[in-house]
């Protein structure tokens, strides 16, 4: 606190980033990026970029990969707001369509952290829907709000998915409440809500390419929705920041969305390694969520999230657990390669018979 | 407007970025990028950047690139923090320091034109300070204004700068005036206010690697100030966007603070190549205002802004003008190699001839 902090400063609780271990001697499980490398015909156009992309502005509306992205959602550009990372598209969504009172979101109680800290620093509150008894997000809950709904689909931390049927009913159940799906787990087995955005101007949905396009270092987000929405995210981002995305994360970007037998692929491997993963923990007396995203909620009988965390810490792994009380008995555990879940299930077995 | 628009987005008049043609056969003197390439050391560091960067998340607060920052600048890394361009710097502290009504801040009337967006998405509305007869900055007219203060050194887009004295005055007679200073054309013969920020916990400086780092492509910038400053701007990225700055750029900024010697260099090119520009201006019956940027603020007896702006864009030159009153006398045009200034010698001598 400090006399020329705003009252805005003064009452703001930050969100807190995962910890970014730079070392490469740890596994690091712990904020779901992808097992394998980026798609290699990505890294090779941001090697051989032209310095000359460096040294002007880049295109404030990055058109070509805007125009890659619609290609491949089979959407039109007019449909497309690219910025620097989902959040980003997240936090200029707030302001330009939660920001009143009288539009406060419901969001599922369990759920992504930063959707508060939004509304606390853009926003006027928020309404917490209760899970269902197994996890999930209760959509008829949902639907009796009144105001707009904003949830992951998979939902983050618990991995589970809502079904496209599911997202339709709401969409269409009242055609002036905003549905705002952050799909930044798309690519791993949930349905996409993408083909409603034609048939339903009060969808918006957020993707990200940190996650199924292996760039999180690469800081790329994208909106899908009516132009009319588009356009005002693109104002606000206009009133905030014109270039939030680099020449070189936009080259990069256009060329890895391009490349969909790498995405292909590479989905298919974190599939195939979340059901060893998930049979592994299971064998050692896990109970684990079903998951369709790139990562697994999972908790053991006999010892609390943060307890394996330490464990696995001390063998060189990272994996995320809470202290808050719905979730301190879970631990989530990113997908990795297999050598990585080999290493991981031999230290929880090791370690957990210490204890 | 749409139904689902905020009250904040219906009444936002968004900041509209300058043209930037993506095709080389344009001489671009409009957006006062760096008329050189960047730093070779700073190119190569990027495209021998390892894939495993791009996979996970950067540093969230970009640590490296913070010392780098640090030792250049000869501050301690606690009084730095980076950020998605000067620009982003700037966002985050108009909400930090100048959201409050009584912190409506002092900006001159003739700046840059994003700080009244900023004030308007952000803020609660702003002071503007007429500029003194040779249209410099009146800083003794700035001091009488009881709130914060904010402006370019040098100003943007008269290109003329304020004396570190006159700023040292400024920032002593009220210690609990907070003073912004962006500095986004540092480097090309203005006197930073850098050495201040030990002394004065009221000043906040920021800048960009957009210009005198010939890197707008990059997107990186930010701010110099004391901790608590530092800290207060930490706390709204973190409620905001907590990875703005992707892997690559934060290797790519760290290299090229570093390379001094291309700093240094590059600086006395432009230096160089301004003086001619200006006395090339000068014989065609142009005024020039006196510059310490990397652009020039000129004016024709004969001509408007707009007028020759339109037969330079004829001749495949972009150079910038405006159709507001206090600038319609004016065109700004960026310092380019003494090739492209030749050229647009010559381009106005024949198309000035025709008129």
């Amino acid at each position: 606190m400090n006399r020329f902090w705003s009252t805005t400063l003064n009452r703001l609780s930050p969100y807190v980033p995962g910890e970014q271990a730079q070392r490469d001697d740890v596994i690091k499980l712990n904020t779901n990026e992808h097992a394998l490398a980026p798609s290699h015909a990505a890294i090779e156009i941001g090697r051989s970029l032209d310095p000359e992309r460096l040294r002007k502005y880049p295109d404030p509306h990055s058109k070509a990969l805007t125009s890659a992205i619609a290609d491949v959602c089979d959407v039109l550009d007019e449909n497309v707001l690219v910025a620097n990372g989902s959040d980003e598209i997240l936090a200029f969504a707030w302001t330009a369509f939660l920001s009143d009172s009288e539009r406060q979101p419901a969001i599922p109680a369990m759920t992504y952290t930063f959707y508060p800290v939004w509304a606390q620093l853009l926003g006027k509150g928020l309404q917490r829907v209760p899970m269902k008894d197994d996890l999930s997000i209760d959509l008829e809950a949902m639907a009796l709000w009144s105001g707009p709904a904003v949830f992951p689909n998979p939902n983050a931390p618990t991995a589970m998915a809502v079904s496209l049927s599911d997202i339709e009913t709401l969409c269409a159940g009242n055609r002036d409440r905003l549905v705002i799906i952050d799909e930044a787990y798309h690519g791993f087995g949930a349905e996409t809500a993408a083909p409603l955005i034609a048939r339903f101007d009060n969808l918006l949905i957020t993707r990200s390419f940190s996650k199924s396009h292996a760039l999180a270092g690469l800081r790329v987000g994208y909106a899908l929705g009516a132009p009319e929405l588009i356009e005002g995210l693109r104002r606000v981002k206009d009133s905030f920041n014109s270039y939030p995305v680099d020449a070189h994360a936009q080259a990069v970007a256009a060329a890895a969305i391009a490349d969909t037998q790498w995405f292909e692929q590479a989905s298919n491997t974190i599939k195939e390694n979340r059901r060893e993963l998930k049979a592994g923990l299971e064998d050692l007396g896990f109970s684990v969520l079903a998951s369709e995203a790139n990562f697994l909620l999972a908790r053991h009988p006999n010892f609390s999230g943060v307890e394996l965390t330490e464990k696995l810490r001390e063998a060189g792994i990272l994996v995320r657990s809470w202290s808050s009380e719905d979730l301190k008995p879970w631990v989530r555990i990113t997908v990795g390669t297999k050598s990585q879940q080999q290493t991981l299930l031999a230290e929880l077995m090791i370690r957990m018979g210490e204890a």
